[in-house]
């Protein structure tokens, strides 16, 4: 039951990606070299999704997850909010200001979860690693393209 | 610190609403008399939104509350991407299945909390009474702007 609760908070991030698509104005954009094919961004987040709903679920399981469960519940509110900022609203900047605080805010999921658990930790560490490559890439978006 | 990061993920939640305004898009439709004026919006929010914080943060303090704040980061997910697909997409029908997926999830939220501790519940409340509210305004829209 939790599982499906934490599942229905992804599938709310997720749908953000269904409804504001990168379309001909991502195809327009000058990216960096290390930009990921298109196919890879549904794949890499469906896995990560899975993913941090399961971790969710373990956390509710472990006693002193409070901070850790709080930590959840802002990064998928940010994660929620990168894709229409992007894509929809188009702006780069506001982008890339909610991905460094979901990147910091993750961290610091990922490190009281791997003190709690380390199956856990290391269940969300995909998600940490992926953030890397999204920050990197709308910071390489916003200076190549004014 | 708790609260911090519970006021972090309603900080997100709230950003949607500068970011994707209503505009000349939300003034020329047809709206209901219930319509609450535009300067009610933002004001409920914002002590919507601080109540949340607190409520996020007196549910960490309380033994067996981890259903109770998967549902918290479930609501905060629905309620960060309701205002880009409303204001922002201009799609009424998808709107209006967020934010009744939004309203039972704050309802079933409320009910634990309330089973936990009295005072949460009420802290609550006032978030699931302007829902009903807004999710009556979404559906009134609907119908009437084909």
């Amino acid at each position: 039951m939790v599982f499906f609760i934490f599942l229905l908070a992804c599938a709310a991030a997720a749908s953000t990606g269904i409804i504001f698509k990168p379309g001909q104005w991502y195809a327009s954009l000058v990216k960096p070299r290390f930009t990921p094919p298109n196919w890879a961004f549904p794949v890499a987040w469906t896995v990560i999704y899975l993913l941090l709903a399961w971790a969710g679920y373990r956390l509710t399981q472990l006693t002193g997850s409070e901070t850790v469960l709080a930590l959840w519940a802002a990064q998928i509110a940010l994660n929620t909010l990168w894709t229409p900022v992007f894509f929809g609203a188009h702006r780069l900047l506001a982008g890339l200001v909610i991905i460094v605080l979901l990147w910091l805010v993750t961290a610091a999921m990922v490190v009281l979860a791997i003190r709690l658990d380390l199956i856990t930790g290391l269940i969300l560490f995909p998600y940490l690693a992926w953030l890397c490559v999204a920050a990197a890439l709308n910071f390489s978006i916003l200076r190549n393209n004014r």
